[in-house]
């Protein structure tokens, strides 16, 4: 534990993070994706929920604003479904989390695991609620 | 050893089936497959048979209920076989071992192959019966 | 995630538990522990306190019947200090968790220090209470 | 599986059995056992008895007749219990397995941990009996 | 050394062989093969002749009765040349070594290195006889 | 590059400090001292003197308040010799970094090259004043 | 620390420079740049600026004069951008640091990402300006 | 050092030597080659020409005469400069070291490159010459 | 294979002995010696007997002339016994393979045992004759 | 290669040479000497005399000022021997490459062993000339 960084994050997803790139993608995975067989580097959060991890990870991860969604959820596979709550709940913290407007884009559920295959790593949480992936892209640092 | 975990799982063996996600497969192999060669991640299980594996597993691991087939049974390679008496023992401990109606699909010998290549884990079991060999598709955890 | 296995344990700390015999320890630390630097095999379990994680581990894991404390907490340094608040919680936790009677024992910070250096593993928590420490020696599976 | 090499000896149990030479031991150890904690080289045999697992190993290995007890268990804790069961089973598979009279030896819990800690491995069973450990010495083979 | 397993079979070979499935090959190279640069897993038999190991391998590994011919030879470069006098020996070795008749299939030079390339391992003997290298297929073990 | 992190703070060091627990130390050693043959974990930082690093990490790191002296510095070898001005510059550095006063202690070098050997941790920097090394030892976090 | 070796270069960033021959690049990245996951060998030198280093590498790395620009920058994403005034600087260090005439090449965005992919190897600095990165060829040293 | 084995030889390099085989190439590159980016085994030879190692090798490396040319080196890039003096020394060592003729055949410098990448290993001198490069094809022992 | 190493030296075995100095030890163990026990370094020979292995290190390998005995045997357990018929064998071929006289040396059992902990390296043979041990101890290369 | 830094100097000396701090030692061992078994970390530097390797050591190494001796040799067994001619070369190799007199120490043999034990590093040459080896305790570099 240090000053100034969240508890739950472990010191192998700060160092993850600090390596990341403008560019660089990270999945939350939610606790039924198959996160070790896609993962680049696996990062562990077992008994967590999303909303908490990404709360914290936003704290310390600036978005980029190179494109237009720097934040991607995985569409429901059956399209008639409604909207997951579990959404309205990661928009929320992406809204307290961010000083700018954040657009959030949606994968196919196919897509979506192939763009996790590629990200630089993916956070296996527990989150129970269905569809409870997103995708943050990492943005830069300015001075 | 412990409670509510059945015996003859390998500390391996469940961290694998804990890993592992939705639509992720695992493949019960029999004595006879090439086990070691085409898994990603062997766990073996020598001096065992296939039937009381497959019980033991399906007492922790939820089984895909997305899809038509999540138990996959290798074909004889002679058609006019008669089905092999082991695949009966199978039926009847998924049976046992799952709330709901599973339905079980074929693969002929080299597709079954292929697909057990991309499987998250191959479990080298000791099982004697020829076509003594099972995938798993794993479901959700719905809370 | 898997059928009757609490969700806030990592595959790696189950697999600890199931490789664990009798009386092997287990120390679940709290965030200010120095468990990295004590531990034989660390278990990091960032974000969790200590108590949620004992309910979880209590339920798969017997406690060693063979001796008197198979339960032990760190003392204050100070000993004229009360007994910190999370003491009462765990051993509300253990009471509810294990069918017997189960006596606590204690021991002094480097005494703590040096069985925790012996230990089977340290579940590095995030437990913000001070002498959040508790040290868990394993039992016997009987048929 | 190979022609005469019994179907529960896994490949690396064989390959150490190969590897061990006059006068290193191996340690049968039961389902709690703290074979993980003391183990140099650590052979997983879960699901499987103490007595089958004899048996096949006693089938390749010959026991060392420099000594007078090359067969060796832990005695009980508590000095007026009779002797388990388990022990006249073992006695029989000794028997039945080696062609001349091998007389075996006993040791208190600790001397017999210490012994295993030297051991060349332990193979971890799920044996359920207690007392179920037992110790084999290699002997030579001659032209 | 153990009672029943040739003693010029090291302990890898022995754990290769047991690992090895059904259609699994493995090379039997001679001395000047090019074994490091095409195995995938190198068993060095250095010293060793071909055909005492061929000899030892067989009385452990059943050949595949699914294929015409589970033993392959690398031919001649030149095709005018007389058959070399090391496959007349390994062709007794296997006659004596088999309940059945096996019969021998031959392959190119590149095709013998490519099909190599896909064994389950090499054994790099250092058999003198130009052309001695010999491909197994593993077969089944019936109950 | 993160928010709210020091950018002279590398990935490992950042990690390093996370996983420090209360009583921990780590060495900032100056460009001359044997870091690497001391360390048990080594943090190369050249190019960087040692103050920006101590900065830096005071700005993360609680220090002891359970011990006299949770900073320390080696005294140099010539006891007439006058204090090296780079201590000054550390008191400086520490007293902006910290809300509570805190008292410096002083190791003889070889006393001081024991206790690094027991470090958690040592930052190689390439401080170019001699007697620039210093330790830091780790406080604790309250709620 | 050398006599004649800059004190910035880490021992790491020197092994890699002399491992490097003729035709081999190095990516001088700049601190938003995704080092850690285009670099085939990544070597941190976090806290420093780009031209310090660039000047460094410069006094023990020969360019490569059998190409038109032994030194290539990434474009700015908006064509119309001016040269970012860190262009300047990198010019200038060279200017200084090579004893004929070096021209400088330009690559856009992605193009440059693809042929860091296939650098020698990536060093990850804090340099904050935006397009900070530079691509340096390895030339011959001459009798 | 042992009796017949030339001193500037690494028991790396003569266990290379030693694990090739028939069609298997070696590269002895001179100080400006890339080795590092293109040899799958890198062996340094670092302060020794060409000539030395080459001379040293041939003693106990049997060259290829399945081949036409079982020596190559690597032209020049400008196709009218006359040969650089080292292939000449080149040509007497390998005159001098072999009982029979030998042909030595030339690639493009791309082509070397492309060859070497296949190369069972890379011997990384400090040649000075340019154009210092040559590739060794390895041949059978005859008993 | 290469021209002037015995062909039944393995390539990690001749660079053990190259990389041995004045005053290392090596052991050939005979089949039935816990060489995987002892060996600091395990170099296995399956299959061959102590005699022609001893034959063909000692064209490579100088004895120490430093020292009384640079060869030893392992006594007989019972002091009655008389002298193993190998013993006679391998002073035959140590007087035919050394230059001077070489005398050689007896150790008690577990003396021998002990040696064989501290060599630099242990040869694991099948000599099957009981006592068939032997310690090479290194000399060294006059210019 | 790079500018300045002697050809004859592998990437993994020089890396050790930067790595090295004020006291730390480094061998430089004749090629008789058992250098694998004595070091912590080995350098091989096969080919090459003492007195180059020494030289061109000597151009990127301080010596240590603040002890007697920071050169040492290894002094003859027999001590009527009279001075080995190598020592007077390393001497004028020294008297070379430093600025300030140096002193020269001698260990008896076995004193010399486990001083090497305990350097930083051993540099494996392959210098004929018996008593050829040589320590050197790394000074501090002042700005």
């Amino acid at each position: 534990m240090l000053k100034g960084i969240p508890h739950n994050l472990s010191p192998d997803l700060v160092k993850v993070l600090m390596e990341m790139g403008h560019g660089d993608e990270i999945v939350l995975a939610d606790g039924n994706f198959p996160a070790a067989s896609y993962a680049k580097k696996l990062i562990r959060a077992d008994g967590h929920g999303g909303a908490v991890l990404l709360e914290s990870i936003l704290s310390l991860l600036p978005l980029d604003d190179f494109v237009d969604t720097p934040v991607m959820l995985m569409d429901t596979v059956d399209a008639n479904q409604s909207a997951p709550p579990i959404w309205k709940i990661y928009e929320q913290v992406i809204k307290s989390g961010c000083e700018e407007n954040v657009a959030i884009g949606h994968f196919e559920r196919y897509t979506f695991y192939e763009r996790s295959r590629n990200a630089y790593a993916i956070v296996a949480t527990s989150e129970s609620a269905l569809y409870g992936n997103i995708i943050l892209k990492k943005g830069v640092i300015r001075k």
